[in-house]
């Protein structure tokens, strides 16, 4: 035999395409078009050499209290991690211990099959109903975890906060993880049950709203008995994930509250403005709350369409995957790239 | 039933104490005195909002070939992650999956049975010698891996190149891992013997030698194909751990090696003196090449004495664990701190 015989053997995650050529239009990783408040850069330059020399403490408490002013709950009902998928992958670790299979649905973030492979979990992918919308009820048989996304990925699709509700009032033997990453964009947190249900942990990210994907900040809302076992896990795993700038930007961040409701409100202005004109240009699409779509065309195939983009210099993300694969996914920029997106599709349509 | 029966449950690790009161000499976590090199705070001046706002590169290429170029071997020989914790708690996962127990000492980085615990590996605690070295015997019988840190923490000791040697020689079905975070303070490092052998993973940090411990930068290197699992295991967990400003600071500190052979020196220098000075103390110690030195005083009790120094707020540290709850670990700090050390000590001593 040979050492590689103990090796752990996964099929990794494909993150979206980061492009290193410039002067693209780059609609296909669901980043923030807008630059972080200002406050972000300022905190960033302030962090001493001193912050830089010894250990950031371990409890992220600049952050975690930040976070809990700003959302109106105690510090011991948050976990602070590296970007969502940090704390998301932490999360499978700690609470998806049981034999029995973890449901998540078959459309969603592709992650979670990642890291259920990883840590050998078993799961269940529950198909999504014809129009992409989940069905409360099939998350309600015997399970080992839920996880669903709100909005989902990559559809934009919501479900509302009763229908949520439901599923983890039928799961009290399960942790029950909402996966809001998206959510700052129209749709309704469920934040408000973590005091209800003990068995829910809602998980956020500063990557999409706040526009610090290059920070990798993500953070989570829980009971305190459930954050407790989470910082346990990560305690031992890693006890300092959050670098001195990865604090100090998220503590600026979540602070702007001004700042986050305007971008918030510029991206769902520009989003509903594209909405009309996908719709005029043949077009079909799920009603996204998130800052991409998910869209259709009746006539063009998407991946044709996707590869006459990327030949203009215009990255969307295509997904090569049964059900969906004559869709793409279009993140919202600023309006004037998505006037050069549609002015680009017109001309690929009409050609 | 309930939830919490599926939560894994675990003994977190303890991080030394990050006293927040100011005014204090810190020789209790191994940072380093000295601020990192200056060329490090203008790279993080000069992260852009447009970094900010967009997804690191997932494979951290600027990190990673500027320590490639720095150490001279190749891009695919070379991992980085969250802090060298952040490396080994990966390694582990990849690597360690036998049935077979994983090898290390009874003393050192009291990080390891955590992660054993975490991930559920077995594994054996191999006791050092009366002196606290290392016999290389004992990592030479069936194993499912082995890991060390060279020099060895808490107590400093070296290991030699040769036995080092010949325990990954005779281990070809487990991966050897030797910890090096402490080697660039007079020890050698076995970064060589990754041409040599497959099954070697050689782990270092910025967090000591270039003064980062709170930017959370540690890196391995190790066989192309090693690599490669490690990675694809890393991009399982979290596709992007390193910000846009760790990856800014890793690449100037990895550059400036002159600041930080400066600084090297300077450690060491002090350390030999304060190594002296401690002799005539009547002190005894390992002859520790990291750092910090683990000393025992040969009439004073440890516990007294760190508590003694805690109240004239000089941070030592003290493990109250069997074999070494006698001694101290004092990190070498400056010339100065060092001073008011001793002077404690001495003042201590003479009550």
């Amino acid at each position: 035999m040979s050492w590689t015989e103990n090796v752990r053997r996964v099929v990794p995650y494909t993150p979206g395409e980061q492009p290193k050529e410039q002067n693209i239009i780059k609609l296909n990783t669901n980043e923030n078009p807008y630059p972080p408040s200002p406050a972000v850069r300022v905190a960033i330059r302030e962090v001493t050499e001193e912050g830089m020399r010894r250990y950031p403490d371990p409890s992220a408490d600049v952050l975690v209290s930040a976070i809990a002013e700003e959302y109106g709950v105690e510090k011991e009902e948050v976990f602070v991690g590296v970007g969502s998928d940090d704390v998301l992958a932490m999360a499978f670790l700690t609470f998806f211990n049981s034999e029995k299979p973890v449901l998540f649905p078959d459309i969603t973030y592709s992650f979670y099959d990642v890291w259920a492979d990883l840590y050998r979990i078993p799961y269940e992918c529950m198909p999504l109903k014809d129009d992409f919308t989940i069905d409360p009820e099939d998350y309600k048989k015997e399970n080992g975890g839920v996880i669903l996304p709100n909005p989902n990925a990559p559809t934009g699709v919501c479900m509302g906060t009763d229908a949520i509700e439901s599923i983890i009032k039928s799961n009290p033997d399960s942790v029950v993880i909402i996966d809001e990453a998206y959510v700052d964009f129209g749709a309704v947190s469920v934040l408000p049950l973590i005091r209800k249900y003990d068995n829910l942990l809602v998980v956020q990210t500063m990557s999409k709203s706040r526009s610090l994907a290059g920070m990798r900040i993500g953070f989570a809302f829980g009971d305190a008995k459930l954050i407790k076992y989470l910082n346990d896990v990560k305690f031992s795993f890693n006890s300092y994930t959050m670098n001195q700038t990865a604090l100090a930007a998220g503590v600026a961040a979540v602070k702007d509250r001004a700042y986050f409701d305007t971008c918030c409100k510029k991206i769902i202005a520009t989003r509903e403005w594209v909405k009309a004109e996908l719709k005029d240009l043949g077009f079909a699409f799920p009603d996204a709350k998130s800052n991409f779509i998910f869209a259709t065309h009746l006539e063009y195939p998407a991946k044709k369409l996707f590869d006459e983009l990327k030949s203009r210099k215009i990255y969307v993300r295509y997904f090569n995957k049964p059900r969906i694969d004559n869709y793409i996914r279009i993140t919202i920029g600023t309006d004037a790239q998505m006037r050069a997106f549609l002015n680009a599709v017109t001309e690929i349509l009409d050609k």
